[in-house]
C-alpha cells in the first residue's frame, strides 16, 4: 500500500463543496470516483481542509492509499484524465509515508479572498470574486485586521454549525492590500474554525466601507458572540491556497 | 444628438466575436439590444477593433450616438442592468464630441496573450488561458519577439480573411514575460492584421520550445508567406487590452 499526497485546483462553482454531501456534486466524490475509475480501488480522500460550496482551491492537499502500484507522475496524468470534464486538476502527486495526513498533520492553511471593489459588474470574475460597489479603504481594512491576528477566542467569527472543540485559534496573518481595483485579503493559521475567513472578511468590508472602527472590530472579537460580528461575505472569493506540513 | 464612448470588459466564450454575425450571440449585438432596451433608439455601437470568437476584453472601447439625454453615470448603470445576463461589462461611459469614433481615431491598440505552462489542465483558467504542456523559455520568447518588433510586413502573420489594404504594420511592443507557470505576452501597434497576436503567439512558441530559433522567426517574416510561419494560437489567452486616442 502507498499513501498519496496531492495538491489539487478547482472551480468551487459546480460543487456542493469539498466534503461528500447527498444534495450534490462534491470534490471529494469526484476525485475517489476519478481514483475508483483508474485503479479500481475504492478510497477515501481526506482534504486538509473542507471548502464550503463555490468555494475555489488552488492548492487543496488530500492524500489517499492505494494497493495498486503507480509513479507519481503516471498517477497525476491518469487522475486528470478521469477527472474530466469537472472543473477539478491535479497539480503535484507526491508519494508519502502513512504517518501523513492531510488534516490532522497540517501545521498551517493559508487563504486568500479577492474583493472586486468597483461600480460595474463582474464580467470575467463573475462567481470567482467578491463584487462590492462601495468604495473600500483597504488601508483601514489592513489595520483593522491586525486586532485579529494573535490568539484570540473566534467566537464572534464562527458558523454555528462550526464542529471545532474551542473556539480559540491563532491567526498568524491577516493581510489586506489593494491592486487597482482588486483587494486581496490573506489569511493564515494553524487551522480556521467554519466560515472563520468568510465572516471575518465580511466583518473588514464595513471597516473599509467607513461604517465600523477598528474599535468596532475589537468590540466583536471580545463579545465572543456571532451576532456582534459583521456579516459572512459570500464564498466566491475565497481560495484555498497552501497547506503546510 | 451626443456621442458616448465606452469602455467594457467582456468574457469572449459565449460569443461568435466582438461583431454581429448570423452565426450566434455578438458582443456588438448584445450591446446595441441593451441600448435599444434602455433608450428606444436603434443605434450601431462601433469597436475600436474586432475580435474572434472566444476573445476576452478588459478594455474593448467602443461608441454610439443617442438623441435621448443621459447622464454618464445613469447610462453606465442602465446599460450594465439591460445587458444582463450577458458577460459584459461597461466600465466606463464618457461623453465625447462627433469626431470622435473607437476604430478610426484610435491611434494604438494593445492586447495580452495569457499562457498557462504546465503539466496539470487547467481548472480555474480554462477557456481564459492557452494550456502548453511543454516547458517553454520565455525569455528565448522574449528575445524571438524583438525580431517581429518595428515596420514591417506582416503577411507571414496575417489570416487569409484579413481585410486590411496593406500588410504592413508596425508593432510598438511584443514582451514576453514569465511570472511563475503562467507566461504574459504583451503586445501594442496602432493596429494589428486579423489573428496577428494569436499568430505571432503560435510562432513564438515554437521558440519557447526549442522547435525554433530566432533566426527562424526572422526568417517566417521575411518570408510574407502564411504557410512560413508559426499555427494559430487558440483563442482563449487573448484579451483586448486598451485603444488609445
Amino acid at each position: 500500500m502507498q499513501r498519496w499526497k496531492l495538491t489539487v485546483e478547482y472551480d468551487g462553482r459546480p460543487f456542493v463543496g469539498w466534503q461528500r454531501q447527498d444534495n450534490g456534486p462534491s470534490v471529494q466524490q469526484s476525485m475517489e470516483e476519478a481514483v475508483q475509475r483508474l485503479s479500481g480501488e475504492v478510497v477515501r480522500v481526506h482534504g486538509s481542509g473542507r471548502t464550503d460550496a463555490g468555494v475555489h482551491a488552488l492548492g487543496q492537499v488530500c492524500h489517499f492509499d492505494l494497493e495498486k502500484p503507480f509513479t507519481g507522475l503516471k498517477l497525476r496524468d491518469a487522475l486528470n484524465f478521469h477527472l474530466k470534464p469537472a472543473p477539478i486538476a491535479v497539480l503535484e502527486v507526491e508519494a508519502v509515508t502513512e504517518d501523513f495526513h492531510a488534516r490532522l498533520t497540517s501545521t498551517g492553511r493559508a487563504y486568500v479572498y479577492r474583493i472586486v471593489n468597483r461600480r460595474a459588474p463582474l464580467a470575467l470574475d463573475a462567481g470567482r470574486a467578491w463584487h462590492v460597489t462601495r468604495p473600500l479603504n483597504a488601508e483601514a481594512m489592513h489595520e483593522a485586521a491586525q486586532v485579529l491576528v494573535g490568539q484570540h477566542d473566534f467566537s464572534s467569527f464562527r458558523a454555528a454549525l462550526c464542529q471545532a472543540k474551542s473556539p480559540v485559534k491563532t491567526l498568524d496573518r491577516l493581510a489586506v492590500e489593494r491592486q487597482g481595483e482588486e483587494i486581496r485579503v490573506h489569511a493564515a493559521a494553524r487551522s480556521f474554525l467554519h466560515h472563520q475567513v468568510r465572516n471575518m472578511v465580511g466583518t473588514l468590508e464595513l471597516v473599509g466601507a467607513g461604517k465600523w472602527t477598528v474599535d468596532d472590530v475589537r468590540r466583536a472579537l471580545d463579545a465572543r458572540d456571532r451576532a456582534k460580528a459583521g456579516p459572512t461575505c459570500p464564498p466566491d472569493g475565497l481560495y484555498f491556497l497552501a497547506a503546510r506540513y
